[in-house]
């Protein structure tokens, strides 16, 4: 049986598999990212992992065909190098790919994991068999990536995609980015969570202040528990995320008339409350035709998106 | 020589012209659209005007290879079918393509205006020889036409690159289209006229006030020239269109990451005073990664891209 190796490289927490081409993990072994000890280590115990997964793959299968890695970006994917991603403080210039590939004697691919995520969704997901998709990270950031024609577009230096970064509006919230009013500051996580601080501040009737977490936090995993109550205020969180996200998404089918528009994590957990605000916003912000031409829709992959992500990095080889 | 028929159909004006793929236009004929006289009038003054140009032709070459269409969208470029574009009231589902092909016997090949101008300015403009390049036409309206890896996208279902149509500021003024904030509603040339009256009244002393047209108007053209003998209100026209300019154009930047992005018709004639500040606020607007990668430039075509774009249309034929 043919497969391939997966590594998904997470600021949290790494996962190394077996993949094959159709789609089944196998051996999946997770582990903390050991940041703290920078990136030589990280990727010390990449190799040990894998060579674990190796060895269970050993007596069934002949070698692996390749190894795909997924990873935050910035990162150059022709040289696989990783360049300063927020979520992997110190990581400037690290060689992944080389150090694979002198490791393990396979064709190694990275990819940023929005890109990575938009291959998945295209090959395995809500995009199946459709020409033109884009898929948005939705979690503490917003990534995005862009399939156009069936193929994967990175743009000129590997920067296509950040949606994250868009303007929506001029002098709103500031963005950890250094920018004001993107999607991002005003529709990932933390904004959902100030969102819903301060929604549950003017409600005091609001489920959400009987539901804050050990620490006291009123995070989106509340606000989402008490929306499914059809708490007001919360549903008023998730509405007023929809408008922004969906004249986020808007702009993007106003570019790229794309056919689907694939959405994760928090849009997953949360699908209607979430996506009902944001096609409703999206309808109203773009054209008729290229709305009708386009399914706004939650990730199909769930959990898996990560190693399906990695695994399709290694698909996509040299595309 | 082999030759190109162009026809470059606008709202006011009409051009058939010979065309060669070193984008020499030859026997260029231009006539009013006689729109009040419908589509088939339209049609029929075109195909007299390309026997016209077909018979200056005759002894010098052979027949020509193909025609190459532009003319305002939506329309279905498949098809060359017109669907109700702004500037042609009662061109709905007008068989542009099948008309001519059945009258000259040559394939032909229907573009709407921006991604016929993108493929100029990608074959013969600012953008030669680069993989990723964005087309603004800039006037009365904004299109928007793109190039991805050297082929034109299209989009879906032919309605990519409605730049002009993406939300910039919500709840912004009211656009054309019925939605409000659109790029277009602030950077097209009504924008820019509405903005130069209002600093010309709030500034009495601008030169503005002098320079009204015979018909009392401070149009964009007079804010140009009161703006070319620097004064203040005039320039601060420019600057604010180039705010919001930048805003749009540095979404473009963190979508796709591309090479290009030049700009038609306004920012040809005011050049700097329009494009400083559109590059100021897109810089800021956008990353420092993804800005370096691009220029942002007027168009290199001038005056000729409508010629042009109409032969790149031929010239692309089935790409």
């Amino acid at each position: 049986m043919s497969y391939y190796l997966t590594v998904d490289i997470g600021g949290t927490k790494t996962a190394c598999a077996a993949g094959t081409a159709a789609a089944e993990i196998l051996h999946r072994r997770e582990h903390p990212t050991p940041v703290a000890q920078g990136p030589e280590a990280c990727l010390e115990r990449i190799a040990r992992e894998l060579r674990h997964v190796l060895r269970e793959m050993r007596g069934t299968s002949p070698a692996p065909e390749a190894v795909g890695v997924a990873c935050g970006g910035p990162l150059d994917s022709r040289t696989g190098t990783i360049y300063s991603p927020p979520n992997l403080p110190g990581w400037d210039g690290v060689p992944v790919k080389a150090f694979l590939e002198e490791r393990f004697g396979l064709p190694t691919f990275v990819e940023n994991d929005a890109n990575a995520g938009a291959l998945a969704e295209h090959r395995f997901g809500a995009g199946r068999g459709k020409r033109n998709l884009i898929y948005l990270t939705l979690g503490t950031g917003i990534g995005g990536g862009i399939i156009i024609d069936g193929r994967l577009y990175r743009g000129t230096t590997d920067d296509a995609g950040e949606i994250g970064h868009t303007t929506i509006l001029p002098d709103g919230p500031e963005c950890l980015c250094g920018k004001r009013g993107c999607l991002e500051a005003l529709v990932a996580g933390p904004a959902i969570q100030a969102r819903a601080q301060r929604l549950a501040r003017e409600h005091p009737g609001s489920l959400m202040n009987g539901l804050v977490t050990r620490s006291g936090e009123i995070t989106p995993a509340v606000a989402l528990q008490a929306a499914k109550q059809r708490d007001w205020a919360a549903c008023e969180v998730f509405r007023e995320t929809g408008l922004y996200l969906g004249i986020g998404i808007a702009n993007l089918i106003q570019v790229l008339n794309p056919e689907v528009i694939a959405l994760g994590t928090i849009a997953v957990h949360a699908r209607n409350l979430l996506l009902s605000p944001a096609r409703r916003s999206a309808r109203r912000h773009s054209w008729p035709r290229a709305w009708k031409a386009v399914r706004v829709v939650p990730s199909k992959l769930g959990e898996r998106v990560g190693d399906l992500a990695a695994l399709c990095c290694a698909l996509n080889a040299g595309a």
